[in-house]
């Protein structure tokens, strides 16, 4: 990384510069020797570092992420009006080069204190999850979670909370549509999620074609004790209803006030990393470092899923190349194609995503926000690749093939078994979950200083050389132990700010 | 209607009786001259009143419902196993032939108390709208409605409740696709509707597609009143950001809580009608008497919205002979065809439509089901065709055309201006909205005694011929205007059950 004055670069041989003072540049400053910005450019906005005619590559990240569509003179603002995106790089003609894998050390003697679940998976949240087959039993869910929290959890002190997983699948929908695959098997898997300690209840009403025991694990035999049906000809009215789900709520509430947390290795974390509301400093500052943490978590033996297949499209040679093998590879690129098919279904294509908050922040296209977006990744090699909705299988790290929407996203790593959430952020989202502790970590010190009660972690010092990647990149490795630990509370536990989960049903999101 | 022992037909013609007898008929009972059970039948599932031979026509509601597969014994349980599902009405051939219209007599003398709005519109119940432009702020709205409950209600005594549109649209979404029209329209006119008495507040991020203006009508010019921004820099943390809503909240509460009820005539009525979790006494009990109440408001000059497009797919002949003149003719043959085609890009068709629990309630088909589902909309002629998330433009009958998902359809007829709610039941839906009251009505008697607590009027005496479906149908009429002048409360708010909206996001919903 290259820091000159208020300007930053990754690469050498970018030829725009990011502008890292808050309140911007103004015309005359000069940046870079001989070069001297002819307008005022905004935080996190680039600078024209030479002088490009029409057609000439701009490079940020080392990597070429538009061209000049007329003469841009050196000092100038670049942005998506004076540049055009460039063609996706083609799935097809896609070789696996393979990079050389360094030679890592593995990194011993850390732990977290979690909670240990028969199925082996370890939870770092005690949660009494209340999933349901079918949007027409959300009411009573939600009805049922408040009554809840008022009367029954005081009794149990050892439990974190409860949730209704509620969703609009279930009924109403074609179950038998080829892509009904994808929220079915989401459903199914979040019911795992290791927050839940195997103590999942079901909520149906009885006509819904979404069976609930479709739900539950094939070892769960005590399917008895865990569903049950709105309908069912014992409950009289909505007193009775509610009557028995309370009943079968505190048999499992006292299961999961009896779990432990003891001492386990960095290997049984999965750690989900997720941006949100990104602008320029996103790929300088938070996600570098959050890919610097997520190499640590590797080299401990931990798992760590990245995601978001709009983000990183543009950088598919990158992934494909450090693809552990061929496999691998050719997966990589099936999700890729999958989901250029779904988005063309749908009339549109990748340059759908990047929102007006991504451009006012600096971001000029997908390209750019793509190859910042990876560098969340880190260097490690792609163990394996997750599709949408299913659970993860290998240690390392995963490419979970999810939409770039973050409560999508989040959705769906909850299903691949993630039990500490990572989220950066650079414009600002105030984003939580009830299932697992969410980090949120900013990429400039602006956010996170107006954000004080809502911000864990402020990746900010890097654009100005303050602090390095890998100091950030370590403060969040210990940051992640400690709030897998349940010794460190993240600012949305502290609050009691969580999102509603939205499930993937194919259907155009970007 | 034909009763006769133990089984109902609508029409003489009809070859297939309905078990009325809660529990069934066993083997061996003589239910017409001659015909006699040869196995168990169960309520509301159809007995062969003839012998049919291989292909013969399979008649209920005057119309084929389906084809035997093969040989039924007269006395013979029908279902979907022993009989096959007809192709549907092809929409190129199908001809515009209006049905004479029967002057009716115009119903004078009937009035409500409603809440008269700006706009001319009237509320049935007093509301503050917390819409939102996109999904990131859904766990803040959740944060704010729940405070609002807790710390500002009280102080205005003349307002029912707060709530939150959340959704899952806003950002994430391929806005530039065709299909986005759908759920942005349905959001700008959820805001608009007169419950909410043209006090929405929209609670945005700031960096998100969508923007909060485009949900705001024209002529609300007091916008900086009315919208509210996260990343808002005068916010302070998560703390500020609360402080700013309540405050805004406030000032709306203020002006929602001088709202006085004063005589409305019927014509401010915009009943919205649906089913859901139908069985075989849908289309004899509580649709008809639903149809029936529903040619009470259109003769006393109101507006009566019926929906889900799959659910009448079937009966499309007999709509489009309703239909007051050939454009309505026409948009009912666009909306069934953008339908077809919608579901057919989704790999499916209408038969995705009928649940397990219809089949198990009797109801062997889609054909069936949309017989039964038709007799809501009555004997009126339609007047015209809204489009999913348009708002009604007409008096009179309207078709709205939306999914069926119960959901889906009823925050689609939100949408479209309803302000009271009929949702016909019979195998049993929690169903109820904060924005709007919701009547509950029981097409069997069954569950009425079952759900005291839910059911809000019981159809099921039809059946029995122990009421008329006009005594019935005028009982709905009076309790619809009770309700909409507030002075008898509905179940699902005497019990706070409420459900969350569903936006209609074209991509698979039958």
């Amino acid at each position: 990384m290259v820091i000159s004055k208020e300007v930053v670069r990754i690469s050498e041989a970018d030829n725009v510069g990011v502008v890292t003072t808050p309140k911007g540049l103004e015309k005359g400053v000069e940046v870079l020797e001989g070069v001297v910005t002819t307008q005022f450019i905004g935080m996190g906005h680039k600078v024209a570092l030479k002088t490009f005619e029409k057609g000439d590559a701009v490079i940020r990240y080392g990597h070429t992420i538009s061209h000049a569509r007329d003469l841009i003179p050196a000092g100038a603002w670049v942005n998506e009006r004076n540049t055009t995106l460039p063609e996706p790089p083609s799935l097809n003609t896609l070789q696996y080069t393979p990079v050389k894998q360094t030679s890592v050390e593995p990194l011993n003697g850390y732990t977290f204190m979690g909670y240990r679940n028969p199925d082996g998976s370890v939870g770092t949240k005690n949660v009494l999850g209340i999933s349901t087959s079918v949007q027409c039993v959300a009411g009573t869910t939600n009805y049922i979670v408040d009554k809840i929290q008022k009367e029954l959890l005081s009794r149990y002190p050892n439990v974190d909370g409860v949730v209704a997983i509620n969703h609009s699948y279930g009924c109403g929908v074609a179950i038998n549509a080829p892509a009904a695959i994808v929220p079915i098997r989401t459903l199914k898997n979040l019911a795992q999620n290791p927050n839940f300690g195997g103590e999942v209840m079901i909520v149906g009403l009885g006509c819904e074609k979404l069976r609930p025991e479709s739900l539950l694990s094939g070892d769960r035999g005590e399917a008895q004790d865990s569903i049950l049906f709105l309908q069912d000809e014992r409950f009289q009215g909505f007193g009775g209803m509610v009557e028995g789900i309370m009943e079968m709520a505190a048999a499992h509430l006292e299961k999961l006030n009896a779990r432990k947390r003891e001492p386990c290795p960095v290997s049984d974390l999965v750690v989900g990393l997720q941006c949100g509301g990104s602008d320029a400093f996103s790929g300088i500052t938070g996600n570098p470092a959050a890919g610097f943490a997520s190499d640590l978590i590797i080299r401990a033996g931990g798992t760590v899923l990245f995601s978001e297949v709009t983000e990183v499209r543009d950088a598919i040679q990158q992934l494909v190349s450090r693809a552990a093998n061929k496999d691998v590879a050719e997966a990589l690129k099936r999700e890729m194609k999958w989901y250029d098919d779904y988005l063309s279904a749908g009339m549109v294509d990748r340059s759908s995503n990047t929102s007006p908050g991504n451009k006012a922040g600096g971001l000029s296209n997908i390209v750019e926000k793509a190859l910042g977006s990876v560098a969340k990744s880190g260097k490690s090699p792609i163990m394996d690749v997750v599709p949408p909705g299913n659970k993860v299988r290998k240690k390392g790290l995963n490419f979970v093939a999810t939409p770039a929407s973050d409560f999508v996203c989040g959705t769906l790593q909850l299903a691949a078994g993630m039990n500490v959430h990572v989220f950066i952020t650079g414009r600002g989202t105030p984003y939580g979950l009830r299932e697992v502790p969410v980090i949120k970590v900013s990429s400039n010190s602006t956010l996170a200083a107006r954000w004080d009660d809502l911000i864990d972690l402020d990746a900010g010092p890097i654009a100005f050389g303050e602090k390095t990647i890998e100091e950030v990149g370590w403060e969040l490795f210990h940051l992640i132990l400690d709030v897998a630990s349940g010794s460190k509370k993240v600012a949305s536990d502290k609050l009691g700010l969580y999102n509603d989960l939205v499930l993937f049903n194919p259907g155009p999101l970007t």
